[in-house]
């Protein structure tokens, strides 16, 4: 046992943690909550395990055409990314802007997945198009302008399809929780929310990046985090600095915006990433959560302090066996 | 040269780097400014040399008593700290609060500085005080309620002291850089930035720690930029991966709460790592930021779009030459 | 003419108007912009004239029950109230809190429009339910939650209902107007906007509530602006002195929250008004908004700068013909 | 007794008081919080009863001239301000800004003093700076930027002056009566509050203008509070609907920027009344005032709920008998 160790359990045997804030202190939330000891929720889709590694969902901002669709799908795939996004519904601040393809948007990443093999990840923005866009998805988006369209997110509980909840960008945590457990409350298991930055009184970057939602959730929910550098920050430049701070403090994966000619895209022009940007990122972000599995540093993707720390991803695929809460004790003490 | 930069070198060239907001929008700098082709100014502090490598100024919220700063002056230097911070003036909320033990508290940071050879960081909060407090200070620190206290800035800036300017938590990136031109126009050129996160709608944080001010400052100054997540999170098991999140985003440093004894402290109790926690991080801190050195992740540390990427710590301790323009206009496409 | 009369002519004619930012900032709107010289639209809720005089809306914040509602309908009208609210469909943060009793609290409205022959405005927040809800209320709400639910607003357009468009506790002025244009574009005119508090970092008051919005709606949109100041501060005491403070700013009217017996209400029950409290209010609304409308301080009530003042709406009754441009030009360089 | 009287007296014996969120949860202030009974408390100014009846500062952002200052002082006065504004040091965002005329500028306002008999009010920015800028100022303005220099609020305190404290543009309720009472516990009674708005996301006015804290410090303190609709907007058009609502929600006062020919001023040239248009807004203001201390519209002006209520100021003057409990005790359930 090492030192540290020695020190950190006695630290956590004499109750220094009682010096921090509780966690549990959402309230109302009893599905979305993480109970002592629990570990992240796995959301299976068509096979891809989000909770475990990193997954990265990437695409365009916008379904276009099926050309920039399918070449933007196979360059991600082909750059590692896990699934497909790609909006056919677009929430936009005015009526006379581009408002997707709506069905025909959704055929062309249909096309694509079966291109691809890449699971769709594509937005919902009306109760009555749920249960069809849902023949099309594998995950459901719901945005951030929606995160509390309570009817919304009921149908999109029915549904029992995988659903990513983005946060509000005037959300709190506890709303946020709350809106997954509408979903939760309707038998849907399937919830992986997404930090997508929230309005400030800073106009510098597009939104402001709260990368502190990834410990708050691992602390509040055993639901899995993703984050989307992309319209956290709306600069192309900050894509790469802040997925790789995602990544340090543990994120489950990432959302991506990617076109493979930002240039010419009818939304989001300013933030989408070029196919070797992505590719080049890809690199790093895989080279990255390889060296943030290594067991000296995997404490900073344990799930929380209350409960036995989790093994590493890559730790579980060599073995299912729980761990013992012993050596949790000691990384409590730690974080 | 790798397919990705034959990418990049194209795209480059060709433009795409339009698309984004430009750099350069901040109002009224112009010392503040990175000039095109700037490298990040380096504020040599009694040796330690801030914008190069990592600087961790580690240390209690406030002097409380000569035991206490000591000892958590020795830990910290044995954990590998750069400096020492230690509050002896502290602007609290109420006039009933614990304000700092003022000189006393100045003379038992001298004292820890000549036990540890610590350079000392510590807050001024008044005009009045700036010359004597930094007869004992290696740096003097502008706290985040008094950035936009002018006549303090000024002031600093005729000391001629490295000065950490903290971001005010209502403070826009905008108005922080020209708090730096009121100390830079003074003619005092060391200023370093430390973001401690503002203030916004969220409550489950004591603040939200905005990490994009790191590629934002390199983006639009060449002054070196630090993170602090004891005040931007207010919660001790954030601080961890919010560290090692500021660090993957490419920091210059971070400045970190630590103290011998937390539950006895007499301001931010619920924030203060203890010594083993710290030791534990600075252990993943030194490994994250040579992980991050390596050639394969150093453009995550490069200074900005705009100019040719510099070579990260680590290379430049081998050589001081300039490096060509070429891969400079590479990696910016990257990025 | 009186001597300041003169000065503000002199004033107009030599352009110190261009010192102010100008009106007409807000983007993409073309439906809801106000163009020189427009009036304030008036909107007609059975025979209630919106954007004339000063309406009020008042009733329960959830329809609880029969006797509920009607009493606290029979109390309002007998008090002054031009309308009445109620919601039967509830937007909640939890999705274990009371939810409304949807079509059976229409029904109950249903009747207390009958009994009192109030006009009721209710909210919606499904796009399935605009059409059957808009069979029992007179005026659709939507709330600050759906604000920009943009397939909300289209329905809401189709439906051809008075649409009460609440202002989202995150949203801009400009987001707002625009929100206003999706219904307008899809060719339903009736448009009432109501600023019902904003999110900021103050949490003595539930939200802030932003009375800046009167004279900002004026200037840039002619549909008229309700204050809601129930949800605008959550504190009993502060309704009055809100509401009194949005008739002196012009406000074209108001939503309360008045319950026959708050201690036992489902919703909001520390900010509903008692009759007795209501009663009160309104005979001091009533006497504030009579001599704002006498001529020497009507121009308090003008629409914008740039346009001719318009008549208040006691003045109004009198006489429909057109104002000359004259006086006001005047009173332009005033205000 | 009118009937609404006896349903309030009803229900203040019934307890529906217990239903809003009490008052008194302002942390650790002592000397700042209204006790039971207590009424506002009157900040003599050379005769000028601040607390008493509606107080108007008015003068330009900047003492530019002695002509413009003088000119203007004139004409305010003749419209009936009460007391002179005008900056000598001036906070700016910029260090190549103007930045005041500094002693100048006080003598100026000296000049002004005694050509009008109108008290000066005058910010002071610098600990150093504070005796003897208080002997040309009778009033001490510290500013919004300022509110959390605490050296700065001792110094004030230290010097007995009356103190206008404005709010800082980011600090909440509790923030702001905890600034008060560093300056009170130096045995200082004299100070002054002023909201001057507040930093939000909305861009399309300077500041969001929270008028809500007008009912919040007469709830929470006993001590006067003033509204500054030209910082608090931005927008000249802005400050007549903004002033005059300020005055319906119970204001004590109004400070005002006025400037004899804002095209021309070194600051703030876009939101400085001209002469004509403050006389005109005088006389709006008056009247409203005396409109609001009609017995009928008086509870609207009352202190706060826990006490009984102030006769208004017009009343005030004709009688200082201690009025009788019973009273309030009806109005309170009415506001």
């Amino acid at each position: 046992m090492h030192r540290y160790d020695c020190q950190n359990l006695y630290m956590a045997l004499h109750g220094w943690a009682m010096h921090e804030k509780e966690s549990g202190v959402i309230k109302n939330i009893k599905l979305a909550a993480r109970k002592p000891g629990q570990k992240t929720t796995i959301i299976d889709v068509n096979g891809i395990r989000v909770g475990e590694g990193l997954i990265i969902i990437a695409g365009p901002c916008s379904v276009e055409t099926e050309r920039q669709t399918i070449e933007t799908a196979i360059a991600v795939k082909n750059a590692g990314a896990h699934m497909l996004r790609g909006g056919a519904f677009k929430p936009r601040t005015s009526p006379y802007a581009f408002q997707g393809l709506g069905l025909k948007g959704l055929k062309i990443l249909d096309k694509a997945r079966k291109e691809t093999g890449l699971p769709v990840v594509t937005e919902v923005v009306d109760t009555r198009d749920v249960s069809w866009v849902g023949e099309y998805a594998d995950v459901l988006q719901i945005g951030a302008r929606n995160m509390q369209n309570f009817s919304l997110l009921r149908e999109a509980g029915k549904s029992g399809k995988p659903i990513l909840l983005k946060r509000g960008m005037y959300s709190t945590l506890e709303e946020w929780l709350n809106c997954a457990e509408y979903i939760l409350a309707e038998g849907n298991p399937n919830v992986i929310l997404c930090e997508r930055g929230i309005r400030t009184f800073e106009t510098y970057t597009r939104n402001t990046l709260d990368l502190s939602m990834i410990p708050a959730v691992k602390r509040e929910s055993h639901l899995p985090i993703l984050i989307d550098p992309s319209h956290g920050t709306g600069l192309l430049s900050f894509i790469e600095p802040m997925s790789l701070a995602a990544v340090a403090a543990g994120a489950n994966g990432l959302e991506i915006e990617v076109h493979i000619d930002p240039a010419s895209a009818l939304s989001d022009k300013e933030q989408q990433l070029t196919v070797p940007m992505f590719e080049s990122l890809m690199n790093k972000l895989r080279k990255l959560r390889a060296f943030m599995d290594e067991p000296e540093m995997s404490s900073a993707l344990q799930e929380n302090m209350d409960t036995p720390i989790e093994k590493s991803a890559a730790q579980k695929n060599d073995s299912q066996d729980p761990i013992s809460p012993l050596p949790g004790a000691f990384s409590e003490a730690v974080d």
